[in-house]
């Protein structure tokens, strides 16, 4: 584990790990007891690769890494459509050994992709996620989740809550709540309104609200405008309120989600930019739910984990 | 009213009403019937004319109606902030009679513009209208609201349901809905999986799925990505579903809107644009609710309501 001494790993084993997502590509180089010796992050994600240009975005990144000939494996949506090679869904539920049975190699490379995950809600409908697992299995060892829940939430433009038990990660539910944030700001009335500035009681202010009003988010949005409107709210605080309404509407919709999966959600645990674990933490406090965050480099460890589940470095505990 | 004859009026009397919104300034001359004897239309909206720009466009707008001296009346965002003068809002209830004597008259002209309306739900939050609470009088006489409450909906960028009764305009509640759909189809990610096309059971899907949902919209909406991901939803499909996930929503808040002010919501009354409101019908008649549509040019009808009751035209009745 980075960080930390793993007894009995072989030391000549090492690992690159790249946690490559949409808009960035964030590649760590791993010494043989998995501790980060090196990391380089570059504007190198999917959606700024053209079509083909994988293998020399790939090469940069190694070469700035100074890498040797140790084995690669990457997360996140380098396996989407739109990335390298698409690795098809892993069913939920899903652990580290089963999602390093799944590894899918990338062709006249030593890269491996981690498969992302697929789980199905009470109706049937499709939940997706790519990238997340990784993080959740880099914040938890086994010991930690055996015999017990645990809720791992990843804040972001597409917000995961996950459930993480005996069987790794049980199911999830997807929030559309950082999109909606940023597309209401640029595109909106909402945002037209709203003046550059933070304001804390704003936040918890549209988290109250969102919490008391039978979850009727596309009503509730309208009162950033009608309160601006009436001077109720100042514009610069627009749009701390329209971010609390927004994390107000996914923690009651996440909590009464939480209870039909029969799970307490009383404790929480955040993975993610910090300064967003932040925001979240605030508006769980709100609504008296104790939030953790996890620990940072979620995606090394995770994919150190997955590796040593692969085979690829030291032994399997 | 238009299209009928009037017992008692002076012939003498005639209107120039004007539907002033955001985009679009509509203009009818009216006869001493309240019959629409000429309308015309031009993108003269409140966006599209600059600061100080507004006697020339209300001229261009007369010009092209071949006007007389009759008295004028203008409702809509032309009252707003953003338009020629600013006027207060009106408290609800609100009826033709209290919205006619607070009239505001445009300062060297003869243009006079009726009160948006301002109410507040029971945490005291505001909502607001402007423009729509002459469509409504305009789809009602005052007989047809006495000793009974009507549910009114005017779809939109932001959908407005309101309860009629015998004080008038008694409250409302505004939905995000049209504006949620347009950011999204055009800016979010949803939109980019969207393809052109016209899909009625995606439509009455997305419906059923945001009513079977417990309101959780942030996560439903994510099920127009994951279906398309997973071939369950065709590409020219995603934007019918979307839409139904969106009036879904609208629907099942607003029929816990209508519970809490005990009005009851079996049947209800669409004013709007055609195309829009047949849409709305589509999503009523999944969840088993009667929409009637209301009647055409609506705010003519308004209009010449409220210029009767102010004395502008012809009796009070």
């Amino acid at each position: 584990m980075p960080g930390g001494s793993v007894p009995g790993l072989s030391m000549s084993s090492a690992l690159i790990a790249i946690d490559w997502g949409t808009t960035t590509a964030r590649a760590y180089r791993l010494d043989a007891g998995g501790r980060i010796a090196h990391m380089v992050s570059a504007p190198l994600g999917v959606q700024k690769v053209a079509a083909g240009g994988f293998p020399a975005a790939l090469a940069m990144l190694l070469d700035d890494l100074q890498s040797d000939a140790a084995p690669m494996i990457a997360c996140g949506m380098i396996g989407s459509r739109q990335g390298w090679i698409e690795v098809p869904y892993l069913q939920c539920p899903a652990d580290a050994a089963s999602i390093a049975s799944a590894l899918v190699p990338v062709p006249q490379t030593r890269l491996l992709i981690v498969p992302g995950l697929l789980c199905r809600d009470a109706t049937g409908s499709p939940d997706v996620m790519r990238g997340e697992e990784t993080q959740i299995l880099g914040a938890f060892a086994d010991a930690e989740t055996r015999g017990r829940f645990r809720v791992v939430i990843l804040p972001g433009t597409h917000s995961k809550w996950t459930v993480v038990g005996d069987s790794g990660i049980e199911t999830f539910a997807t929030f559309l709540t950082g999109e909606l944030y940023a597309v209401l700001r640029e595109h909106s009335i909402l945002g037209r309104l709203a003046e550059p500035g933070e304001d804390r009681a704003a936040l918890e202010r549209g988290v109250r609200r969102s919490l008391a009003s039978e979850a009727s988010l596309s009503h509730d949005l309208f009162s950033a405008r009608t309160l601006a409107l009436t001077d109720e709210l100042a514009p610069g605080a627009v749009g701390d309120y329209l971010s609390g309404l927004l994390l107000g509407a996914e923690l009651a919709a996440g909590r009464r989600w939480l209870e039909r999966q029969r799970v307490p959600g009383e404790r929480v645990h955040l993975i993610g930019d910090p300064a967003l674990c932040e925001r979240y933490a605030r508006a769980f406090a709100v609504a008296g739910i104790d939030a953790t965050p996890g620990p940072p480099e979620a995606a090394a460890r995770g994919l150190w984990r997955i590796a040593r589940h692969a085979g690829l470095v030291g032994v399997v505990p």
